[in-house]
């Protein structure tokens, strides 16, 4: 399936974000739109970053004693109507299934988008005591909103993701457990996929529509936008009223859990490209590249062609074997320059070139995905310097990506900064009074909304950046996806 | 979430064996049904399970050098209706989703029953040339197929499967794809889930919607009827003809590809609880048990309990750290004997008692679980005998289902034996001239189906065993799920 696109010019990213991004996926082969509209077909390459991404955040969750479990897509319609501001942040977004083996269903079936509802319903049947709690699980699963604007991994109609659902004796319990899994994505976005984040609180009107309280984790795309990267919700007792999980305390009274809920989607995907790719194509921190490696051979004369290609499977084998990589040999009929594009489109973090010259000198040209950098490094020594490279991609892809945004956030204390800033594609730390009224006035203005109350940011006594009153503290204001 | 149900009484199988198996699904925790009439609840316990034939069925499918990838579960209905026996096979099972995002759709959509359809239309814009050959793609999905009579894991509305997906240049590298992956099954059953299978072919009345030949997995369950674990098709060029998915060949010329598809769901789990499981409860194979080990320490005087435990935690860790097992101590407040109930019935292959005796004489009390056995052993060997006896339980769970089903199949010559031997739950081997009519009539008489042709049978001259028409080879002949 390697069909050559060398011809295919990507957009840059200063001149069209947008459509760079789209071009992005199309040349590195991460997926397409399906034939129903907002759908995603992932494609082999894209599917095998987000397996990585399932593979690692499912081990992080496992240690921590959460259990996988498998909760039915379909749920009755009545359910979702049980608490009110879940139903009317949902309704708008619902697939519906009215008919199915030939006939018409007497309660239509509302596909899942997003599960609290029908899994709480299953913890009041499974939670009687305090003895049951706490109740820890998780789902892999695909869940369906109704997108009006698609957009491949950012908006899809049908996408795929985790949903931890938890119920706790205590109030306490629940808000520590959400915040801890808050931290578990943090961890991740942070020491895998090379993000850095912000962590804190949603407004009332951008959190979950049925939670106490949402924690959420931000990051800055490289035109300047937040992209909600995943979320915890503290739902305090909403859903365990309406769906009577109760339990019997030690002392044999009796109580409503509290519970947690907390996702990330293939969403976090686009932000993987968002953050890192460059004009040439995809860029992957080494962490979650499916490969890390790529050989090209490199020969003019047919001659040279068996012993370069010899000694490439044979240093292909070694990072195998011996550090234990993920490897591609290119031993496909194109010249070596098609080669180096296709793969570096492909975002391989390192590429190994061996030609006849560097047989003689007993070294390969190293080539780094990031920087571009080349270097010539003796066979002897090609396994410790992959290794060390790898964490030096690894860690340089995050502290670019960091010093970026820090530049980026703007602290500012006038209206008229405050819309100059958002306009240059900034993240804007300003003063809110904590109303609901002036949080919707600045986004009808700038599209700007508040991506969160920062966890980091100290209480501080100023102005509401619009309406002048007064306020104890800097949140940070965004255009988002 | 340990409730104590060790008052629940369990069926016996050789009295209600359906009861049976609702009852052992619900003792060991694995599954529970969902409030949409034939959805299932997977509950961790039986999630752990299907996540260990996950696992290992992917990374079989990935040394073969297949890709995994997702489509989506939305299906434009004109897609089914290309296929002219695959919509007649598919329609009547179908979900249809009529509403989404609060209107009235133009074109209704599908709910993927199976994936045949969209991932050809997607192969037909991925394959050109005899280059983009063969394409060997995976996905592992919820698929939806309307069950009037739902059991859990046998027949589910909504249930998890694979479906593999490829693309050849000849019928000859088709055919013979499939047939790998058909032997792919058979070592995963044999192997892993300690189940023997029969190979062979489906008549056509049985084979999948749309293929030239249907391989199938055939395998025996405790009372006798037969369940289908796994299927592996030859398409042919069925639908790549109608969804257009050709290539130009080497010589110039075009052809469309050649097709195979196969597939395996959690009904496996349904065949694992059938072939093993005892009027105890749950019984695993070693190699697909999430909990290999349960530790019971055992005391009387609370003097004892803390020593006790702390010898049992050591044992825990060794076995954990040293031969990599899945152990769990149980720690609980229940008295040992419920203990040890509450873990037979969840199927753990060995328990191991450790009291203050067993202190005294270093030495700890090791029971299986597939035989009842007891025995000693020093806590010195203890690592190596656990070891052994995984291997052991595993062969023996095999060898004993084998025997029980080699004794329960049946050569058969004359009507009234096939009866007599039908009504007696067991397997026929038969003559069968090839026609339809009497396939029908023989199922219409005694609920039997013909399950395979088997690749073993060798061709031998002999009469059907309804119509006395000539016939070449015996078949088999099963009730089944």
């Amino acid at each position: 399936m390697k069909n050559l696109d060398s011809d295919k010019k990507i957009s840059s990213r200063d001149e069209n974000f947008s459509a760079w991004y789209q071009e992005i996926i199309d040349v590195a082969d991460l997926a397409e739109h399906g034939p129903v509209k907002g759908t995603m077909i992932i494609k082999p390459y894209g599917y095998s970053i987000w397996e990585n991404v399932r593979n690692i955040l499912d081990k992080e969750f496992k240690d921590l004693g959460v259990q996988n479990a498998y909760f039915p897509m379909f749920i009755p319609e009545s359910f979702l109507k049980k608490e009110e501001s879940h139903v009317e942040g949902f309704s708008p977004e619902v697939a519906v299934v009215t008919y199915a083996g030939g006939k018409k269903l007497q309660e239509a079936l509302i596909i899942r988008p997003t599960s609290e509802t029908i899994i709480y319903d299953a913890f009041s049947r499974w939670v009687n005591s305090y003895r049951d709690l706490p109740v820890v699980i998780n789902q892999w699963a695909n869940v369906v909103r109704w997108e009006l604007r698609p957009r491949l991994f950012l908006r899809t109609t049908e996408f795929l993701w985790q949903e931890g659902h938890t119920a706790h004796a205590t109030y306490e319990e629940a808000d520590d457990f959400a915040r801890t899994m808050l931290n578990v994505y943090k961890k991740f976005a942070e020491d895998y996929l090379a993000i850095p984040v912000i962590l804190g609180v949603k407004s009332d009107s951008e959190k979950f529509a049925g939670a106490v309280q949402t924690y959420t984790v931000e990051a800055m795309m490289q035109d300047g936008k937040a992209l909600q990267c995943a979320t915890s919700h503290n739902l305090g007792q909403n859903f365990s009223k309406v769906f009577n999980v109760s339990f019997n305390k030690e002392d044999s009274t009796s109580d409503y859990v509290w519970q947690t809920s907390w996702g990330l989607s293939t969403r976090i995907i686009g932000a993987l490209i968002m953050v890192h790719s460059d004009d040439i194509g995809l860029v992957l921190p080494p962490k979650v590249a499916p490969i890390h490696v790529v050989i090209v051979p490199v020969w003019n004369k047919e001659v040279d062609k068996e012993r370069v290609t010899a000694k490439a499977l044979e240093v292909k084998n070694d990072l195998i074997s011996k550090i234990g990589l993920s490897v591609n040999l290119d031993t496909s009929d194109l010249h070596a320059g098609e080669k180096y594009y296709y793969w570096e489109k492909r975002g391989i973090p390192i590429r190994i070139e061996i030609g006849p010259r560097d047989l003689e000198n007993e070294s390969a040209v190293v080539v780094r995905r990031d920087t571009g950098t080349k270097e010539n490094i003796k066979f002897t020594l090609l396994n410790e310097r992959v290794k060390s490279l790898l964490i030096e991609i690894q860690s340089n892809l995050y502290g670019r990506a960091l010093e970026f945004r820090n530049n980026k956030i703007k602290e500012v204390n006038t209206w008229k900064d405050f819309v100059k800033e958002i306009e240059a594609g900034n993240f804007i730390s300003a003063h809110w009074s904590g109303e609901k009224t002036t949080e919707e006035e600045i986004k009808e203005k700038t599209k700007a909304t508040i991506r969160c109350i920062p966890f980091s940011e100290k209480e501080s006594e100023g102005k509401c950046i619009l309406s002048g009153k007064p306020s104890h503290k800097r949140v940070i204001f965004a255009r988002a996806y």
